[in-house]
């Protein structure tokens, strides 16, 4: 028997309708290269639905996809509305790949329109040979200054919105339809495409609001540094339409200087971003006016406890992480002191905050070993991390079923090695791949490289296993020191003795100039290998 | 194209497996007439999965309905678990309502069987021989001293679950499975059924937990004295599962006394009930340590400004005003303070939120007026209220589609006449049926009620519309006043010149010693008419 329910789909459209009637007077707000350009939600709305016109006159088919190459921005935001719920896919990218990933992608994604901010044209129109199947290339001028093609496939944003006799009528869809794209970064074999649909959308922007995660309210002013060609900008503009914040976007000004002076203008109250941009800000936050924030997320990489510790102590603000994937719409689990952690100090309060903490509503997770058999969770015994739920991925786009990624029993295998305590908070060991095993032993990167981090004088910190005659393997630290400091393996000795058992301490320490990253700012431990290997050449 | 995530149903096993993974040492904490009951998360559950097996063994068939009887108690959560996920339909029972009327709902819902609260059999079993499609009574023994029939059909649950061999495993269902029967109060004709879907509880349990409804977290501790038989304790016990909070339930201690007793010595964060209870709960306040209450929430009827000033004079804390209906699961919408209301006085925060709010997310409202036509969201023009959303009804257990309730186009029509402004917040004017219709033109009884109830000496204040030979209607006020009051018609007169239009001021009042509720607590008009038209006779 059915319930008697409406049969109301979970769709953007319903996002839409939402901050556009009752939200129309709260802004989004893009910094651009002349300024700052501050519009009302009913407006971008009303963008949007003239946008959704434009891809009509296109001719963009049903179901296509719609790539872009942007910023965040207000026409990125617009982009979020039109394509999903005008029926077509969104299909966010990562102008950061090199020129052969990109081909790739978007030939895999078979994009039929590239929407592109005319400061990245550099990027995007050296290869639009190689991309056969888009017709067409929009360019959304950011104040870039770079020379318009003189090409039929090139036309303006704002005069295609000009050229739409109307605002195009709401386009039904299933809330299983596809609504967007995203692909993995392929730290390992080709990138793959991540297809979301309107419900896990939904569904993920409504965790987001929830009171023990990132608790978005009206009176939010949420700013999303990470940027939205990456997991939807971890769902944030999507959670702001549905609890009507003001929504600050950085645009192309990434300095930590603008971001910044946009955090205490706009008096931000929820940030999101990667490390990166966290120890980016180190500096300015004494100057800095950021008395309205309430909240900051990391994610996409651990929290060294360095970097949180000196957040705190200058904003009185804990940093929270995050933990997530791009299969996981992002969001996995978000860390918080529970009722069980009362009475911690500080120290062990914010070090909590580091994990990823426990999983979101209608996310499941579980432990497996290498025999397949489930893992208690002690908050002990480590095993592969998988999860399961509405707003996790099933496959990828245009593979066969069954990749290697996912279990028979439709769990998707994070690649993570972590454990899981009694109150659900999940702690990441290792990647499964960046275990080190010396003398048969595993020994965690993940927690060397806190140990090592710990260290006053390293600000961060990679260890990669390096093959060893006697051991198989044996750790190898990779060291970013603070200026004029002379750390070496004798200073990391002394300073492991004790914290770590003692054939963890790695022999070797290599102190670099720079951490090789990936093109969305994670440390490359492919790039670290690869510069051993010609080391030893 | 479909979206490529994983196929997981919203239903009500993933709240249960939720809350005992990751929340199982937390508690619910019933109290009895001989103490309090006090049992782990983990253990309930487990009680929930023998409960299934239970049925199981009394042959209670697939979609079958299993009626309750039941305070709020931890067995009513144990069946609010174990019927649904085992793929029953969990049908709560208002005890408080008339015999036929119970008896018209237990064969209209056609229950299989019943668990009975002991101290509640001298209401049901008397019924017992107009019930012909109860196969089984399962007596719950809440310490009551009623002694129990000498009849096969009756059955102890405690015994029934030290019966059951083992748990009974996961039964699968498909999200829009029936899950729960409630019955409307049926102020008009007969009461109608409606059915609860498991992904409508689901929605609704992910509503109460974002930071501008309820906001339940895992630190909370909530007590819903709102009924366990009125839609789903307005579905608190779900969200308390989802987010882990400890759940303290009244139990048949439904005095003031005990309530405020519960409430300081657990702590209580969160608690959610009728304006009666609010009242009740008044005189006890100032010797009452409340200190843990970060949020009550009212409901049910419109909550008087007065009332909400004595609590906040007494508690520090504005009671919340929510609106729903038994047909919307029942959440439509919740008061809050938004960005635009910044600056408004202590005064004007507390009449706000006493108005129902903005409707929560994936909730809309629109008005509509005599002609079907579309009214504007002005906050000024009324006409009717009308929703929808995937947490509204479609229609009612056992009807033919296209019940008077629906539009064509699938809103459900609330009966309510109301405004909305410009941010979507929604104020009930009146009941369709209560307007007063005097000389051509509408008074609202609602507006009138709270003006009246504005003086100091009227506690409780209800308008209805009498036959009047000049004007067609004139509104008769029905007054409760504190005791010793002189209060009359000329009092009144004076209290409401200025305050409204001088033709809505009622020529007559009437000073009852008590004013006439339904069932469900909420006043009767309907019995309010019949006294008065019995004294014209």
């Amino acid at each position: 028997m059915r319930g008697l329910m409406q049969d109301r789909p979970l769709d953007v459209a319903t996002l839409m309708r939402r901050v556009e009637r009752m939200f129309g007077h709260k802004r989004v707000i893009t910094a651009t290269t002349n300024g700052e350009m501050v519009t009302p939600w009913h407006q971008v709305v009303g963008r949007a639905r003239r946008l959704a016109a434009a891809l009509d006159l296109l001719d963009v088919p049903p179901r296509a996809r719609v790539g872009t190459f942007g910023w965040n921005s207000q026409r990125h935001v617009e982009l979020y509305l039109a394509v999903p719920t005008s029926g077509r896919i969104l299909h966010t990218l990562n102008h950061r790949l090199h020129a052969a990933e990109l081909t790739y992608i978007v030939n895999d994604a078979a994009d039929d329109v590239l929407f592109v901010d005319r400061s990245l044209l550099p990027t995007v129109w050296p290869l639009i040979e190689q991309f056969p199947t888009v017709r067409h290339v929009v360019v959304m001028d950011d104040g870039g200054t770079e020379p318009l093609p003189d090409d039929p496939r090139v036309r303006d944003y704002e005069a295609l919105l000009n050229e739409v006799p109307a605002p195009a009528p709401p386009v039904a869809v299933d809330e299983n339809d596809a609504a967007s794209l995203c692909y993995t970064s392929g730290t390992t074999g080709r990138p793959k495409g991540v297809l979301y649909s309107h419900r896990s959308i939904v569904l993920h922007a409504l965790l987001l609001l929830g009171a023990d995660s990132f608790a978005i309210s009206e009176r939010d002013v949420v700013l999303p540094i990470v940027p939205m060609f990456h997991v939807n900008a971890w769902g944030l503009p999507y959670a702001s339409m549905l609890a009507g914040t003001d929504l600050v976007l950085p645009g192309p000004a990434m300095s930590p200087a603008a971001l910044a002076s946009q955090m205490s203008r706009h008096r931000v109250t929820f940030a999101a971003g990667v490390p990166a941009i966290w120890r980016g800000l180190l500096p300015l936050l004494p100057q800095t006016d950021l008395s309205a924030l309430r909240m900051v997320v990391s994610g996409g990489s651990a929290l060294p406890e360095s970097l949180a510790l000196a957040w705190h102590q200058a904003t009185g603000v804990m940093i929270t992480s995050s933990w997530g994937m791009t299969e996981a719409s992002p969001l996995v689990a978000c860390s918080r002191l529970a009722t069980v952690h009362d009475g911690l100090g500080q120290e062990e309060q914010r070090a909590l905050l580091g994990t990823p903490g426990p999983t979101v509503p209608l996310t499941e997770a579980r432990l497996i070993d290498d025999s397949g058999d489930p893992v208690e969770h002690d908050g002990v015994t480590p095993g592969e991390l998988q999860v399961a739920g509405p707003t996790i991925a099933a496959g990828y786009f245009g593979a066969e079923p069954g990749a290697a990624a996912f279990t028979d029993d439709g769990w998707l295998r994070t690649g993570d090695i972590a454990t899981i305590d009694r109150y659900g908070y999940l702690r990441i060991v290792d990647r499964t791949k960046d275990l080190v095993k010396s003398g048969g032993e595993w020994i965690s990167s993940v927690e060397l490289e806190n140990e090592i981090m710990a260290h006053p004088e390293v600000v961060e910190a990679a260890v990669i296993g390096i093959p060893d005659d006697r051991w198989g393997e044996r750790p190898l630290a990779c060291v970013l020191t603070t200026a004029g400091s002379d750390f070496d393996a004798a200073a990391l000795r002394a300073h492991l003795t004790g914290r770590v058992a003692s054939w963890w301490i790695p022999e070797q320490v290599w102190v670099l100039p720079e951490i090789p990253r990936t093109p969305t700012g994670k440390v490359s431990k492919l790039a670290l290998r690869q510069l051993h290997a010609s080391r030893q050449q």
